[in-house]
């Protein structure tokens, strides 16, 4: 992909006012609403700042597509050409009720290939981003690459759905075979820990092309893998069931779920 | 209780003190070891930083009880006079797999009534603490009471276990009427979660006594609620499967789980 290093230093730019804006309107009381269900929330500061985003995005790509979660982006048919993800807070219930653990994510794909991608921790200021072929960062340091450990020699990070509904037993015994579960609410920042070494795994039942964009730039950087749950590559023009783990703890997942397909 | 002022300040330095060795520590090589599954593991520094804060309380106040959990305190038949409760590391697995959100915890109980409890946020350096009669606090600010939100407007704050055995179905459905489950995998910073006004609730099937005293005295500063699964007073002698919620929570949950078992 061409001019990376400008859109670098444009998008790290655009995430840093972002976030600054989104702080401010942090001290506002939050008009909230529910989306599909009252686990799936937006608010007036989501919109706010996918609206600056996509402004931003137009100003100076305006020929380039963007998919977005909050409506301002576009209705694309296929991912040809260069296309924009723009998740303005992932995590918006967390914003909500925890005032942390949420961020701001971007990425840019080409012809429906990862080619950058950046997830914002916007409450403790740590940027994680990855380049295609050039490396994922934490605030500018190299992440090294993942070790490729087994399920039984970490946590597990997972999604509310995967604990809670009765036709994910399955899921919940793979769960139950590694040192524990962990659920931070923000699916960005949950594959930024697996990226980073700090799980073995992140599984979740409904993830969004936005969800899963930026994350998987970074993902695939440090040698994780990432597919459905039936072992296929994630579709980012759907809604996904996603597996992002190092390629031994994919390697038991598949099996595991294989077996209790038979 | 005689002597908070003096035993505040020594408990923090303590803690402090603690929190640089364990720093140090982080530097060296960990043994591992583990206890009752490969889900409850400790540390060489678990076990350090146990024996370090034994000796401060021995010196100190040797005529006082300690009840700990990796085996430096004494063996107790009962709560009378002064007793101190310990955990070097809540969080033993995070500590090991990702370096941050863990936990040194320290409570001092008076005839089986919570006096002080200290609970310590060591990579973010948050000291979380509460004081009979006078209030709790993050970093010196005071903690304000919490609201009583009910379920369906926070987040429920869980365990491995509740989440993925199946005898747990009850608290899955629970959390499921909730605006998501989360889990940090350190039971005295999720207490403090819900302390702080970042979840609704916090509920754990295997919680031993120095797991809930610290917590605990937090959580009444604020006005929460906690019990068994049973809506009795946990009990500091054994392990419990507790609650800790807001009062509307609290009631919401242990009318559900009255449902269910009829």
């Amino acid at each position: 992909m061409k001019n990376t290093e400008k859109r670098d230093q444009q998008i790290k730019q655009w995430i840093k006012e972002a976030a600054e804006k989104l702080k401010e309107y942090m001290n506002e009381e939050l008009t909230i609403e529910e989306k599909t269900d009252p686990q799936d929330l937006v608010t007036n500061v989501d919109k706010s700042i996918e609206q600056f985003l996509v402004d931003k995005i137009r100003t100076h790509y305006p020929d380039e597509e963007i998919v977005s979660e909050e409506g301002f982006g576009d209705t694309l048919t296929n991912l040809d050409g260069i296309v924009w993800f723009l998740d303005p807070i992932d995590g918006t219930t967390n914003f909500i009720t925890q005032r942390e653990n949420f961020a701001i994510m971007i990425a840019v794909y080409e012809d429906g290939v990862g080619q950058m991608g950046y997830v914002y921790d916007v409450m403790k200021d740590c940027l994680y981003y990855g380049i295609k072929d050039k490396g994922a960062y934490r605030n500018g340091e190299k992440l090294p690459s993942a070790k490729d450990r087994p399920l039984e020699k970490g946590v597990f990070a997972s999604s509310t759905h995967l604990m809670t509904k009765d036709e994910y037993k399955n899921v919940r015994d793979i769960a139950n075979t590694t040192l524990g579960v962990r659920m931070l609410g923000s699916a960005g920042l949950e594959i930024c820990q697996v990226a980073s070494q700090k799980a073995v795994v992140y599984m979740a039942s409904i993830l969004s092309p936005w969800d899963i964009a930026p994350g998987k730039v970074i993902a695939e950087e440090v040698g994780l893998v990432s597919t459905s749950f039936e072992g296929e590559t994630l579709d980012l023009m759907k809604n996904n069931r996603a597996i992002f783990a190092t390629p031994e703890a994919h390697r038991q997942i598949m099996d595991k779920l294989k077996q209790q397909d038979n």
